[in-house]
Order: C-alpha cells, then sequence, then structure tokens
C-alpha cells in the first residue's frame, strides 16, 4: 500500500460523486490478473450473428450495406436488430400513474443489437477506422430515429465487452436502449451541468476540457474534434473518457464522425495493449430527448448546458467491503498515472 | 420470461432511483443457482478473529465485555477493532481546497472492524437475540464516539456477508466507516426526504411506512417499535428495509434495540430460510453528522425529514448490460411476491 499522505477524496463536477484516489501498484496487479483470468476466450468458426447467417437473427431494423444487397442478406457492413430478450417492450402506451405515494410507468421501451462486423472473432482494435466509423453512423441513425418516439425519454447506447452470453460472446456488439425514464445517473449529471450553466453561463464540460488542456497530465490524446482524457475523479484504473472540443449536447448532431472513429479506436488500442485487451464498458452518453421534455424547465438551456460524452471503462475492479457500503469508489491507479502508462505505448 | 404487460418502471420515492420490475421465475432460479454457487465454506476451527486470540490483532476501540474481563483478552461479546487495510487514515486534517473546477480533501477517515461473535462459523441467523442487540449497541456507541469528530460529515455501518477474504471470511464482522464526505447515494436520499418535507411537512419515511401498512402487501412482519417490508420499487429480488415505526433520524439515539436485534434476527432467519443463506449486503441509513454541516441549509430540518433505517441485499444479481449502460436495475421478483414467499416460511 502506498503512502497514506496521498490518498485524496476527489469530486467528480459531472455525475457529484466523490472517489477515494490511491496510488497501489500491487493492488493494481491483482486486478489485472483478475481481469485476465476473467476473460473468455474470442475465437470460434461462426456466429448466429456473422454474415451469411441473416435467416437465424431477427429482421434488420437498420443496417450499413453493400450498394444493391437485399435487406436480411450477406453485404452488411454494421447490422442493428432487435435484442431478443428484452426487458421492455415497443408496443403499449406511456402509461403513467401514481399509488399514493409511489410512482409507475408501464414498461415501455426499446431495446437493439448493433452488430459491429460482419465477422466475429474481432474487436474494435482490430478493426479498419472505416469500420468504427460505421458504427458511429448506426448509433446516430439509430438514436435519430428513436428520439422521433415521444414516449422515449432517453437514449442509452452501451457496450459490455466481453461479458454476454451466447454467440454473442463471440461478436462484436452494442445495445442500445430507449426508455421513457431518464436514470437517476443521467438526471444527475443533468443537474450538475445545469447548475455549473445557471451560475457561470458555460458549459462544465466545456470549462473541464480548457482546464485539463492547461493542465495537460490527463490528456491522453486529441485529434481535430476530439479529446481523450483521464477524468480527474475517475472512478476505475484506466477510465477514459472522450468528450467533442467544440460545445455540442447530442451525439447524434454530430457529423465529424471520422476523427470520432479515429480517437475512438487509439484509445482502445492503447487501452488493449496496455492493460492486455481488457474486458471494458463503453457507455455515449447524449442529451435526451427533447421532444418529449420541452415543458420542463431544466429542457430549456439544454442545448447550452450539457456536452455529450463517451465513457470507456476497462473491468479491472472488484468492489469491496468499503466500496459496497459507502458507494464510494477506490480507484489504485492515480488517473496522471494512467495517461502517462497510456501515452508510453 | 412473463407476460410483458405485467412490467413496470417503479419509481423508489427515497433514492429517486427507476426500477423495471418483472416476474420472471426462471430467471430468479437461475439467480438462486449461482448464490448457492458463489458462496464459500464456512466451517473453520478457529480465525485470528476468535475469542482468545486477541493479541493477533490491533487493539480493541470497544467492546462489550463480561465484568471483569480485560481489554484485550478473552471475556468478550462484541468486539470493534480499526480494520487492517483501510483506504482512509484517522490522522491528519481536513484540508479540502480546489484545483480549480475541482474538490480535493485529504484521504481522512476511520475504517472499524466489529467483530459480532466471540466464535468462528456463526451467522446472525445463528446468533440469540440477545447478541444481535450486542452488535447494535456496539453500531450506537461506535456511531456516538465517531461524530464527535467535527472531520466526520457520514458514519456508514455495512456487512458484505459471505464475500470476505483471509480468516474475515468466517468471522461474522460488520464495517464501520467514517469520511469527511457524504457520498453521492446519500446525498440523494437526503434531498429527496428534503424535498417531500417542504412540500407535506411530514416525513417522506414515515408518509411511505403509513402507505405500507394500509396497504399491506409488502409487510413481512412488525414488531412494537420497527417494521419490516419489501420496499414498492426494489432493486433485487429479495431486498427488504427494516425502519423504525417512531419517527427518527438517527439510529444511534435509539433505545429500543432489543426490538431491533428481534426484527433483524427474524428477517435473516426468514431470507435464510427461503433463499438457502445467501450472501448478502447490510447497510445501515442514518443521519449524516449534524455536529459538522450545522450551518448548511438542509441540515434544519434534517431531524424532522430524515428517518433511520436498514437495508438488507441478498447478493442474488448479476448485472445485465442493460442494467450496467442504463443504471436502471432490473429486479425478477415483484416485491409484493417476495413478502408473500417469506411470510410462508
Amino acid at each position: 500500500m502506498s503512502a497514506f499522505s496521498e490518498n485524496q477524496f476527489r469530486k467528480d463536477p459531472i455525475s457529484g460523486q466523490w472517489v477515494i484516489i490511491i496510488e497501489d501498484h500491487d493492488h493494481f496487479k491483482k486486478l489485472l490478473e483478475l481481469s485476465n483470468e476473467r476473460k473468455q476466450p474470442f475465437k470460434v468458426e461462426k456466429t448466429k450473428y456473422s454474415e451469411g447467417f441473416e435467416q437465424n437473427t431477427p429482421a434488420e431494423i437498420f443496417a450499413i450495406r453493400d450498394e444493391g444487397s437485399e435487406a436480411n442478406k450477406a453485404g452488411w457492413k454494421v447490422r442493428v436488430i432487435p435484442y431478443e430478450q428484452p426487458f421492455l417492450q415497443i408496443h403499449g402506451d406511456l402509461a403513467s400513474h401514481g399509488i399514493g405515494l409511489y410512482d409507475v410507468i408501464n414498461g415501455i421501451g426499446a431495446h437493439e443489437l448493433v452488430l459491429e462486423s460482419p465477422k466475429p472473432n474481432v474487436r474494435i482494435p482490430e478493426l479498419e477506422t472505416e469500420q468504427v466509423e460505421y458504427v458511429f453512423m448506426a448509433y446516430k441513425e439509430r438514436i435519430l430515429d428513436l428520439k422521433k418516439d415521444v414516449r422515449f425519454r432517453y437514449i442509452i447506447v452501451q457496450n459490455n465487452h466481453g461479458e454476454a452470453f451466447g454467440d454473442l460472446k463471440y461478436h462484436a456488439h452494442s445495445h442500445i436502449i430507449a426508455t421513457p425514464v431518464i436514470p437517476a445517473r443521467v438526471k444527475n449529471t443533468l443537474q450538475n451541468s445545469l447548475k455549473h450553466y445557471h451560475y457561470k453561463e458555460r458549459c462544465l464540460f466545456c470549462d473541464i476540457i480548457f482546464q485539463e488542456q492547461t493542465d495537460k497530465s490527463r490528456i491522453i490524446s486529441e485529434n481535430e474534434h476530439f479529446i481523450a482524457l483521464s477524468p480527474f475523479a475517475s472512478r476505475s484504473p484506466f477510465s477514459t473518457w472522450i468528450l467533442p472540443k467544440f460545445h455540442s449536447a447530442f451525439f447524434e448532431w454530430s457529423t465529424e464522425l471520422e476523427d470520432l472513429a479515429a480517437i475512438y479506436h487509439d484509445t482502445l488500442v492503447k487501452i488493449g495493449t496496455v492493460l492486455n485487451n481488457p474486458n471494458y464498458v463503453m457507455v455515449l452518453n447524449t442529451g435526451p430527448n427533447m421532444i418529449t421534455g420541452q415543458d420542463r424547465d431544466y429542457w430549456k438551456t439544454l442545448e447550452k448546458d450539457y456536452h455529450w460524452y463517451i465513457e470507456i471503462t476497462p473491468r479491472l475492479r472488484s468492489y469491496s467491503s468499503f466500496e459496497t457500503g459507502s458507494g464510494i469508489q477506490v480507484n489504485v491507479v492515480p488517473p496522471e498515472k494512467a495517461t502517462k502508462i497510456l501515452n508510453e505505448n
């Protein structure tokens, strides 16, 4: 264990969460070993999600296809299908009611699967940047489409890489989920960025980017439109955020997907090199659905106060008793150290 | 999977979190199987925490002892010692500063271990109610003492039963943690209860208890001073709350520990019977340290608007991709069903 004098509580201004930052190399090595054990083999001939087996999956909702190819046939780059075991159903009214003190809403929603490549056994680092751009194009199209549905208040795009079951285990994919409620986690970030905007008349995220560009110790990389950095109150070793350097509340309004694909790919290559291709969670945070919330106070300045971003969190944790009880996470690799290690590779 | 028409989003008025409630018996059976695999053997001759081995542990901070017995010798019922691998250190100033936008506080705090019995291999259900009362007496004394330290804003008492390492694996224990910050999880509940108080001039928790007593479908048991219930927006199968039926913001002001020990013991016996003695997390939520926060607005009505309670969460989960990304948890055993099953046993 490192010298205690260096331990710090750091507060993430976006989530409002406190994190304990400790430098503890032995602990980190142990987490890395566990991470290696945790990984599943990633080699299989084909999966039901591979090109040529489209008849084994539900009909596609969207696909980026070779010219002239037919829907639900071979010839695609990225394919979006309904998730087969959804917790939510797409049909039904948004019936919301109270039971005394309590609030209830029907379990409606959408849950879609993005197949990130026609081939199994590949991960983002092994894809061409162009293919990664197709993945972001698919996210964009699906979010734009799902946001037309006034029942949905929030669209989540995420990827629980390496932790899937069945055939999905071998096939790079992400989830797109539309819900009629805004998750409490997201609401906190919306409230914190709104509070900052009221106080400063500036976007909290833009201020963070400016401060990080001045400080430099947590910047992993930059290109024309994007920045990748280790957050100041990083909750987990090698957590990384990718943000547009220009102000933008909605990912789906972006036209700079080539630049985004490049920095996303490079970041995952760096993380893969340093941590031996760990399992990871990717969450794309974009602003909520404005159509459904126009009448609400905190929507008024949303375009100005919120800023979309991507979080990549390598699965390098086991929660201690301390963390379970307190809700305060402990990160044994300070973000400045993580940045340094990533940049040496 | 059950009929979709029954799925509901339910909002927990205390945490503000939405939960999806689905009845899915097959899924529950799978979780129960995983829970059984997860459990570690619970039989060992003795541990370093057993009576008679006091010299192998740090010196005690507090103990409930037989009359005439000496500190750090045999003759105790419950013993509190410093945790040997703390993330926080007790010594040091509460130095808080900003780095531009960011907030930093020194990593000070306390982390203590409560040994719940002088013998290994016993769990709460196997203890006499009197012994369980001693455990609560120890919590109370330690919280009262730690709250005298003006550096600490919050004291957490929790128990990650069955998930410990080393000798602690075999010895019933809980953790008491004092931090100079209020965890975001706790802050949310404080804000929600304050909001309710401002609106209704009543305690949110007292209102919930009244509604549950009228509805009856989620009450597991009651005695003179306490009630055990399945929360309406229960985040996990068989999650259970124990609350004082009288209004009280601070556990450590309680004098009804005999009644508390009885309902806590009975609840864990019921859960143990139905779920085959699962691992579980217990969190005791008491009001934050008023000494350190008297000057803050939201402390003014704390005594009136907050209500202490215990959460017991059996470890019956594996987080799906949906939950990881959305932060919306899915519970496959509706709380009304859990209540029914617990009450049949």
